[in-house]
Formats: structure tokens, sequence, C-alpha cells
């Protein structure tokens, strides 16, 4: 069985509140989890500040290095809310008032009610195709092969509900986990040998402590589901589980 | 009081199974933390795969451009653990047996218990500096503005601890945060405003969800704290909280 290449990715979460640390980023391991789940391999995550030159650079960057890249945060109504703005710079093309998303606004807030700050959630840059949000209505965009989400988790997460429909999927590799309570230096000699004999499945060392307990998790992953049986036995065979 | 320029950070978390998102990083939110409290300015951070080339041009690119770089992973003696091999040839000197981690290493295994695993943990950069490790001995490393910590956070930590004093401190910021019950797009205009009459605060706006409750926590970020008090009246004059 040949490895077949998956579709590739790279997350970059955009907002300062992760870099000074007030905010434990859960998106990046959502879309980790999900995206890995279909076959589409993350290749790379980013975390920038709201910074135009930041957005801008890394977007350009990545976008041209991966087939797909997903964007969080920074899309709001309030003022540093930065993220369509330079994205529509990076890719030199102008914020217009989108009709489909200021109608999707009219309708949610009533008229009185939909002030200067609601109606810039409509503005998108030229050529974006909206990403719905059930939630609080304003809309992502995507641009070419750049999806641009919210940066709540209970919104990132419908928009991304909707988006992965439509993304092109790759062979998802299995995994399978065995747990050792053992330190990884007493067996790494046999897992260097069994990865040299099977290039095809990925073999991982995760050791944890948790209080004095300490051991490893071996973590498996192929897209050959055989093999991966086939690892895990020779592994058994070398090293005892207790 | 004009601001001080403080020193810049980039934090680099290496491995896979971050990117698959069977782990949820947490050392990046620590480190975050941990440097904003004295003052060094987190400004990007980056994820990548345990995969040389990925290692070698993300240090190489942020170690010009930041006055210090963190990273954590790879650094066991598995096979999966590149990180000390590949930033060696980021910084294109040899990786050789550092004696004092192999004296120390020594010690603590013991020496019919030091395997051919355990012994590459000493193997170094050369030009390298010893980053002590209290709990399991296998040190990290600094090679010049780059920090190459483990990955189990407990260990990272430990590490970190005693890296910290070494560093060179800028002005923290004092930060205040101010929770309103009100949908941020209600108040954006307001904030907008005194974000302008007051360049020298960062006032960011991060709205929540908790399940149909929604609010925003508004919060002020400045090295200067009377203006952090000045710009929380003006806010409160504005915007009532209930």
């Amino acid at each position: 069985m040949k490895k077949i290449k998956n579709p590739t990715a790279c997350i970059i979460i955009i907002g300062n509140e992760i870099l000074s640390g007030r905010t434990l980023d859960t998106n990046k391991n959502y879309l980790c989890k999900e995206l890995t789940a279909i076959g589409i391999d993350v290749l790379e995550a980013r975390v920038v500040k709201d910074d135009e030159k930041q957005i801008i650079s890394s977007v350009n960057e990545l976008r041209k290095k991966y087939n797909y890249v997903f964007t969080t945060g920074g899309i709001g109504p309030t003022h540093d809310d930065i993220t369509s703005n330079s994205i529509a710079k990076a890719f030199k093309v102008k914020l217009i008032k989108n009709k489909k998303a200021l109608n999707i606004l009219k309708k949610f807030y009533n008229l009185n009610n939909l002030n200067q700050a609601r109606q810039k959630m409509a503005y998108l840059p030229k050529g974006s195709e909206l990403l719905y949000n059930p939630i609080t209505k304003a809309a992502g965009f995507r641009i070419k092969n750049v999806y641009v989400m919210a940066g709540i988790p209970e919104i990132m997460k419908a928009m991304f509900l909707n988006i992965v429909k439509k993304l092109k999927r790759g062979l998802p590799e299995v995994s399978k986990t065995l747990l050792f309570n053992l330190p990884e230096s007493s067996i790494a000699e046999h897992l260097s040998n069994i990865q040299n004999n099977y290039k095809e499945v990925e073999i991982g060392s995760y050791p944890f402590m948790s209080g004095k307990k300490r051991g490893v998790n071996i973590v498996l992953r192929s897209q050959n589901k055989k093999l991966i049986k086939k690892v895990e036995k020779e592994i058994l065979k070398k090293i005892k589980k207790n």
C-alpha cells in the first residue's frame, strides 16, 4: 500500500490575548483534531498579534505553502478587530460592503440596532465567499484557500462544521496508542530498531509524568491499518506491558 | 511617561502530537504568561513538526527577528527526538558529547543503566550552555539567544525557573479587566473613541459566551498605571456596568 499524499493545512491564531497568556488557546487543538480526522495534514500553526504587518506577511507566506490556511480571531465589531482588513490587503483587494453579509445582519438586528460597529462586520475582502455563522450571524469568509473564522470557540466550531463539508479530504491515518509504565529511555533502542524496519508507520514516543508516576505513550500512526497491527505486535514482543 | 521598549520573544513548540491534535499544548500558555509578567513581549509563537527542515528554517528565521527564542519538545532519548541535532545544524555547529551533561546522567543512572539512548541526551550543539533539569536530569541547553527545553510540562517549567533569573527583563505592562454583560457590538464605538484618545493604553475587547449568557471582557494594558486608571474611568463613564 503506497502512502497517499494528503492535502496540507496551516492554522493561524490571531490575537494579542493568546500571546499575553491571558487566554488559553483551544481553537488550534480543535482544528488540528478535526482536520487530522478527515485526512488533512496540519503541518504548521502560528500565533500572531493583532498586527496588520504580521497578519499580512504570515497569510501571504503560508497560503502559498499549504493547500489550506485557517485563521481564527479578529473579525468582530471592535477597533482591535483588524483581520478582515489585513487579509484584504494581503490579497491586494478592497474591503467592500458585502450585501449578503449585510442582509443577514439586517435580519438579525432590527434596523435601528444595526449600528456602525455592527455594519463593520459586513465589510469583507472583495471576492470572498461567506462562511455562515449560525450563532451571532456575523459571517466569516473564504478568499481563495484562506478560511477566516471567529475567535470565540463556539462560533469558530459552528463555522467550521459548515466549511468541513466542502474541504478536499485525504486518507486519515489510523492511530493506536500503547501505554507503558516505563521510562522511555529504557525502550528507546527497541523503538528505534522497529521504526527503521517499518518506515510507513510513524512511531511517536510521548513520555508523561503524573505525580511520581512516569510512563510513556507510544503512538503508532499510518494510513495502513494492517501495518499498525504488525508494528504493535513487534513492540509487544520486545517490551512487556506491566 | 514614555513607553519603554521591552525585549521580544518567540516560542517554538516542536512536536507532531500537537499538530495531530492528540496533545493540548499548555507550554505555550505558561511561557506567554511568565514572559509577559517580567516585561518580555511575546510577539509570535509557532508549532512545527518533528521535522529537521522545519526546525532549522524556523529557528534561523526567528532567532534573528526576536531577542529570545524558546523551544519546547524533542530533546528526549528516542528516535523521534531530533531537536538537538536540528538546532546544531541550524547554527552550523557539530553535535558533541557534552561532558558536564554526561556526568550529570552518570550520577543519576548508575553506569550499567546508562544505555545508548540515555547517553544520546548528553549530545548537544557545540558551544551550548546547559539548562539544568532537576527532575529527570537530562539537560536542556542554550545556544546564543535560543533556549531549548523539554516538552513535558513539569520538566519545561523546572528548566524555565532556572532560566528566568538570567533573562533581561523589561517593564511589565499592568493590566485591568472590566467585565460587561453586554454584546461588544453595543459598546464598540465608545471603545474606539477612547482608544483614539489614549494611544498608550491597549484596549482589547474579548467577547465570550457561556451557555446563553454573552458578555465581553475589556482588557486594558499599559506600562503606565495611572493612565489605565484614567481609561477605566472614561469607559465606566460611557458604559454602565450591570
